[in-house]
């Protein structure tokens, strides 16, 4: 394709999962990107040997080159990353975390010329790191953009063509709607498959796990999920991710009160089934 | 494979998703054992016409030529057919369900010589019904045996050379151990995968679940179950489905708790992706 890069120069701090993806897909889509990654030496060495970016930059204040950086570590090493920024760089920031309104919070003290959009492309996969990285992990999946009232209407449709490129459908909506969405559609089914998990291991031990089905297998899928990205989400969205709590524990406790008196639980099961039809359309 | 077939004549009533594959693996390990079915019209004819069965009968007191009778309806129902097997067939019994200490105890009150061994083949599917039978199914999965003190050695030796036949590991263990196990393997995993899809959909409504990625999908999978087949579960398993649901809930409570005062959730998903490590040992 011939159409003009969206930017001459991208920066990703943290080539993880996420951050070693989107310098692999820019690569892919625009060769003459140049693509600079900040991270650890070994990460450096292991993406250098992948040809996922041009040059390493030991830190922030060295990326005058660039004209977008994108912040791709776990949110507070983000929020950090953020206010290091230098005000006198005319760039544009974005960010690729789970959780929005603490980075748009965060972004509103960034001074011009440099700007704050807010990013979250859907999606991700088991497993963190740049090991699990590849060119077409945003493909067909949304790219949700949380800029709020001051972002300049020009650089929200620079990051939108910039990831449309990259295979993803790019979305807005406001920063407070996407973290209660996502407390639903993300962060409670992690909590859960964590605690399934660890609830399930604690109490049959090693010997019975190998007696696990299928069931077992897919409920927890997500339980090898990093850590510290997980510490970040909840700290950085503990509101929404409260509220979302409360409402499984009340029905978790209701379904038990049900068990133990005998009572049926046919209507759990049938609008769980429904609820699976909708989730599934047009995936399937 | 010149071995003799275990038995000559083995009926079949209900032929879903566990009792088709069971007709389907039998005819391809043993063209000799005669296939009897035992279902709704609709059913019959579907199984005739994938060839799963011989001939079907009305119900069990037509079964007098069958050397073994798998009930493998839902465990209800295989309750009640278990007490109608008539007490002068020389017949073994058993079952394929999810939970056995109700089945073993009902088991008890068959009059030689008839003779009830009860069994669960793990595994199973996301969707139930003829349709998704499979002979393949039990190939290489466990499949359990819960045979009580008076079950006759031969008779269970007999049966685990069946199901090996079919493909499975066949293993022995006490009903009320089988219970409590499954409880925590997979009857909780279904209630939490059931109740957090009702949870999420109710919350988020149709349109925000085209958001949902692949964490809410794999975390769901079993959402689909039919209810008819876990509501029979609940009721027989009560005290150690609620003992399971006490210990999820406690733990999500904690989370929850420490969510809300933004203390780390580190140990949580550090544990848990020890246990999810501990589980795909040898899987993967």
């Amino acid at each position: 394709m011939t159409e003009e890069p969206p930017f001459r120069s991208v920066a990703i701090v943290g080539l993880g999962l996420i951050g070693g993806s989107l310098a692999l897909a820019t690569r892919e889509r625009w060769p003459s990107i140049r693509v600079i990654g900040v991270d650890t030496d070994a990460v450096i060495a292991h993406a250098r040997g992948a040809g996922a970016i041009d040059r390493s930059a030991p830190r922030l204040a060295e990326l005058s080159e660039a004209d977008l950086i994108v912040l791709a570590a776990p949110v507070q090493q983000n929020l950090t990353l953020l206010a290091d920024v230098p005000g006198s760089l005319p760039v544009l920031v974005t960010d690729v975390g789970s959780t929005k309104l603490a980075m748009v919070e965060a972004g509103r003290k960034l001074a011009p010329p440099a700007r704050f959009v807010a990013g979250h492309p859907l999606g991700g996969g088991e497993r963190g790191g740049f090991a699990y990285a590849r060119a077409d992990l945003f493909a067909g999946r949304p790219w949700i953009l949380t800029p709020d009232a001051r972002a300049d209407a020009a650089d929200v449709e620079r990051l939108q063509r910039y990831v449309a490129g990259l295979g993803a459908m790019p979305a807005t909506m406001p920063a407070a709607a996407h973290d209660e969405v996502m407390a639903f559609l993300s962060h409670l089914p992690q909590i859960v498959a964590s605690t399934l998990m660890a609830t399930v291991g604690d109490a049959t031990g090693p010997d019975a796990l190998r007696l696990a089905g299928r069931g077992l297998i897919d409920s927890t899928r997500l339980a090898s999920s990093p850590a510290d990205i997980w510490r970040d989400v909840c700290q950085t969205n503990a509101v929404p991710i409260v509220a979302a709590l409360d409402q499984l524990i009340a029905r978790l406790g209701d379904v038990r009160d049900r068990v133990a008196t005998g009572q049926p639980v046919d209507a759990l099961f049938d609008a769980s089934a429904r609820w699976r039809a909708e989730l599934m359309k047009g995936r399937e």
